[in-house]
């Protein structure tokens, strides 16, 4: 067969490559490490490239305009190896990688109303044992156990093998005297059963030294990790960091894709565990606790998430009807998939409910205490899967709405995750102003701007509409060309410049196009009825709803009455909305302490009622209704009329 | 630090070790592989190789005669590398090295008295699953387990998260038609708990298609596996293999200290691992089994064995007061440890007594149905580790007695294994005789004769007393230098000679010594000491014993009316003894069919009573007593002093 040479800019060794090769497998060969967030779909056009000697085969250039092929761009996913070539990959995409493993600064309550009355599975038993004698030949083992049942009454423990192989040498190593921490089944009356020996300790160890637990939130962007003292309660220390998965997939759908490509399943797999293990060696430092001694980690995630940390399949999530292979895992050790904490430590995943409302919303709930309530709530778990449920402690209904990460940032042109550089926020100065049509910002970390993140879309689509920049049906009004530099005809269709080139970091202006829009549009639009259907599907007015409790750390960012005026939230009065920040570790957070709120856990899985969307054409047409800003029935909106009025410049 | 070159005659490439390097390392980096019966522990002689170019310095030259230094052999245990030599592995270690992997013919038999209406935990279930669909969408592991529940009625059941990963496609693979393979813990009252998935096959398979199950025996010499299968009982194939730990040490002493020395422990279970793997392969084969159809496999080994198997530090076991690190070890799955069969499939390591007492014996005792029997009975593992049981249903006590490989060949200058070439039987012509002094033998697949193995040398030793070669102290007797050319004083001391170099295969002469009777006389002293002290321990006079069982394939060669000439079994009736082969393997058939034996095993491990014999004196003067041929206390032997009689020329 024949083979072409491909040289990379920047990278000493060329590779050689068979006919028909795609470019993106080329560049790793390489080493060359290039994102590809909609899992090299050809969507997303993260992963362009410039080719600057030779040609390629482009089986699409979708998001590349004629002037970009023109130049040699190329989208690495769909470019396929014909010639020798030459390639530079762009500094956009540098920096997009740089994205990936920049640190955020998300700020997370613990929750204050919790009792400190736990009731913890893992204990730690200090055991002085009889050393053996030529007429006492117990087996070290037996020994053990004889000296765990007096101190505690336990009649039966399990031993890992590769305690047991650790066990002999440990047990002499201080003349006998040890300290065991074991983990056990904690039933609804409070007694234990299936316990199981963690780790032995060469040592008396004092009782109020630290053991320590992980709560784990593997979100599709961001994974966050809390270090628990397991004693008293207390988080010791907190990181996120974003899932490593980014630069293969900005969604489930994309990730699910990508992992059943060959040793895809593996690479997602290892690239959560470098993640969380990035965060477990941050938190330990920080906290000065030894990984070894952490012997428990509590998991939430939504059902993809889970799938792929575990290693599990996920295809059957994509494929109607739509099928996880286990809503309830089954415990493991952290030494089965090599987490870096002590490999006894069972991990304990925590149970979804179906493929799209998975454990971060079962553990949602927990922590909002929605199924303690007599109060009518709405939980929206605002993010790319958009998970919402209603209800109180008598009945949960919940679903999921796929409403895409444009929110996130992604699949918009400009978009950006909320990082340094972001636009945060956004204004058109309007009716009364000289120039209605100009923006102001504000950006996240006092630097020039390089895109807009999700409270900034929502911000500026808001304020677009206000103005009259777009009409209801989110078009731009192109009537304003010749009144505005900042609307035109763009590349990519009718676009409305937020930057000019001056202002903006790369010199690239940022601009919000029609295509975007309508990305931003169907995320709202699917969020919104989501939660009208599901109300609907119970016979309850959204009026009657008292309180309205926004989960995931993107909720902390929504300015509430930018969001009911693009008709993402429904028009109530502001107080019904509480922001509560990262839900999912937060209930990972009580399941990991008390045993009783992890029964909780289980049973708000079972007891909630999933409604799939998708089952009928209710969904189909309350989300059509809702493609307008802020909505076909404008009747609902009544605070948005009055701020149309006040702003709008025709 | 000074290198030196290190070229081993027929390696291509030279290599390079800093002085002070032992010349077995070096082989070792050199790929060459030497054994080392002993353990490196310069005693047995077997790794002796010759250099000629260069020298080294000797730390020992035990087993070396001084032509030999001369001649530049020298041990590769005990020889530092100080400057550039060349080294030639001799022939005899080629030999000795092909010896490991030769296949033994070893006849088992299957316990007749079997009861069919067996209990066995495995068991094999057909499901027809609903398929998913859009208003019934549980996820697939609920699915299998409600219809199994439906099926069954068990209420729990446990999954790997290895299959669980496997499941999603299995389920798919044959439109939701699977049948699954379950294990489970049986209770005494025939209950299961604990059901764990072992398999799920994509198919309705048929109610007759065989599964199956291994019992394997895992020797300190020799491995042996049957394949069993599990719904008839049948035993489908079996096949035995020398273990292939044995280059690393000829007794468990050896192997714990091979094992203690750097990667020693991962390269001993490695060693087993791949002998067991092997035989699997070939029973496999065999039967037209696909080793993924294994899915249970129960272990009968000694302490040292079982340990070493599971890849436990066995240390313990060799220094006082000689402890094991766990007696009973807990199941664990083929793919823990990599035996290559369903990787799912429990691995049950029947339960030991002790250190010297292990799963072997306590196997061999429920396939002797000793435990049940009203007759007083003497249960005897003639083999490495000698250990004895006496009792009957009402009670049992037990011991070990340390009596060293000399049975096995080795220890002994011209000892070897029962293969090809062994003289298994020797005749001396005795009194009657024109050459009173002349001997006769039999060889194992009538070949030249190459060594003799143990049922020859317990022959040749009992000919030589009774023909007055040697004295009753087992000192060979040199007034007979001159009346025949076989005795004579030899390089390691008088000797006899049994074969002349024209006879045999190498053309070296085949004789024993002084040193050899010793080391004979020390393995039949402890043997016969042991069950003495045993039966004086609990007030039981020997006369009392009705039956004598003897297990251990090496039991199937002795010839009795020698054993007892030589003092290695008590002078009774020939028809108490009872030669039962392989009763390790009988054991761990029987329980890994049903869970009474296995139940069983359990018992008679808790009641057997473990006498320790160096705890006093008592076992000490015995095995002194015992030192004479055939006994100090020659009334205890009257058949002996009757043959002595017939046969002796003086």
């Amino acid at each position: 067969m024949t083979e072409h040479t491909v040289i990379f800019d920047g990278v000493k060794k060329p590779v050689r490559v068979p006919t028909g090769t795609l470019l993106i497998e080329a560049a790793h060969l390489a080493g060359v490490d290039i994102g590809q967030p909609c899992g090299g779909q050809g969507r997303c056009g993260r992963c362009a490239v410039q080719i600057t000697q030779g040609t390629v085969r482009r089986r699409s250039s979708l998001r590349l305009s004629p002037e970009d092929v023109a130049q040699g761009f190329a989208l690495a996913c769909q470019s396929v190896i014909e010639g020798d070539i030459t390639v530079t990959v762009p500094p956009q995409e540098k920096i997009e990688r740089r994205l990936t493993t920049d640190r955020t600064a998300i700020e997370v309550s613990v929750p204050t109303d919790y009792d400190p009355s736990f009731s913890q599975s893992i204990r730690r038993i200090s055991l002085l044992l009889n050393p053996p004698r030529m007429d006492d030949q117990t087996d070290d083992w037996s020994r053990l156990r004889t000296a765990l049942r007096q101190k505690t009454g336990v009649e039966d423990i399990q031993i890992s093998l590769n305690l047991l192989k650790k066990m002999g040498a440990v047990l002499r190593e201080n003349n006998w005297q040890i300290t065991v921490i074991t983990d056990a089944r904690i039933e609804l009356d409070g007694s234990r059963s299936d316990e199981r020996l963690v780790a032995i300790i060469p040592d008396l160890v004092p009782e109020d030294d630290p053991v320590y637990g992980l709560a784990i939130d593997i979100g599709t962007t961001t994974v966050t990790v809390w270090l628990v003292d397991l004693i008293t309660g207390k988080v010791e220390a907190q990181a996120s960091e974003y899932n490593g998965q980014i630069s293969r997939g900005e969604d489930v759908i994309s990730r699910i894709i990508f992992s059943s490509k060959n040793g895809g399943q593996e690479e997602l797999q290892n690239r959560v565990l470098d993640t969380i293990n990035q965060l477990i060696a941050q938190v330990s430092k920080r906290a000065h606790a030894k990984p070894q001694d952490i012997v428990k980690a509590t998991v939430a995630g939504n059902s993809t998430m889970t799938h792929l940390f575990l290693g599990i399949p996920a295809s059957s999530i994509r494929l109607s009807p739509f099928i996880t292979a286990v809503n309830q895992p089954p415990l493991i050790t952290a030494g089965t998939i090599g987490l870096g904490i002590n490999p006894e430590a069972t991990i304990d995943c925590l149970p979804g409910v179906a493929s799209y409302v998975g454990a971060d919303i079962t553990a949602g709930v927990l922590a909002c205490r929605m199924d303690e309530t007599e109060k009518l709530s709405l939980f929206l778990d605002v993010g790319t899967n958009g998970e919402t449920v209603l209800g109180s402690r008598e009945w949960l209904v919940t679903c999921a709405c796929s409403a895409g990460p444009a929110f996130e940032g992604a699949g918009v042109l400009n978009g950006m995750r909320a990082t340094k550089g972001a636009i945060e926020e956004c204004w058109i100065a309007g009716a009364n102003s000289e120039h209605p049509y100009e923006p102001t910002y504000r950006v996240i970390g006092k630097s020039k701007p390089r895109g807009i993140c999700g409270s900034g879309l929502i911000s500026l689509l808001a304020e677009m509409f206000l103005t009259g920049v777009v009409d209801k049906g989110g078009m731009i009004n192109l009537s304003l060309v010749g009144s505005t530099p900042r609307v035109r005809e763009g590349e990519h269709g009718p676009e409305y410049v937020v930057a000019w080139g001056s202002e903006t970091e790369s010199g690239q202006e940022i601009s919000i196009s029609n295509v975007d829009i309508d990305n931003l549009k169907r995320a709202k639009a699917a969020i919104y009825a989501g939660f009208t259907v599901l109300a609907q599907s119970v016979g309850v007015p959204l009026e009657m709803v008292e309180q309205i409790l926004i989960g995931g750390s993107f909720g902390k960012y929504i300015n509430v009455e930018k969001a009911v005026q693009i008709g993402l939230l429904p028009d109530m009065p502001w107080d019904r909305f509480k922001f509560l920040g990262n839900t999912s570790v937060q209930g990972a957070y009580l399941a990991l302490l008390d045993w009783r709120y992890r029964d909780r856990v289980k049973d708000i899985a079972s007891q909630m009622t999933y409604i799939e969307l998708s089952a009928d054409n209710t969904f189909f047409d309350a989300f059509m209704s809702a493609m307008f800003l802020p909505h076909t029935d404008i009747n609902s909106f009544p605070s948005v009329t009055a701020a149309v009025e006040n702003k709008s410049v025709t």
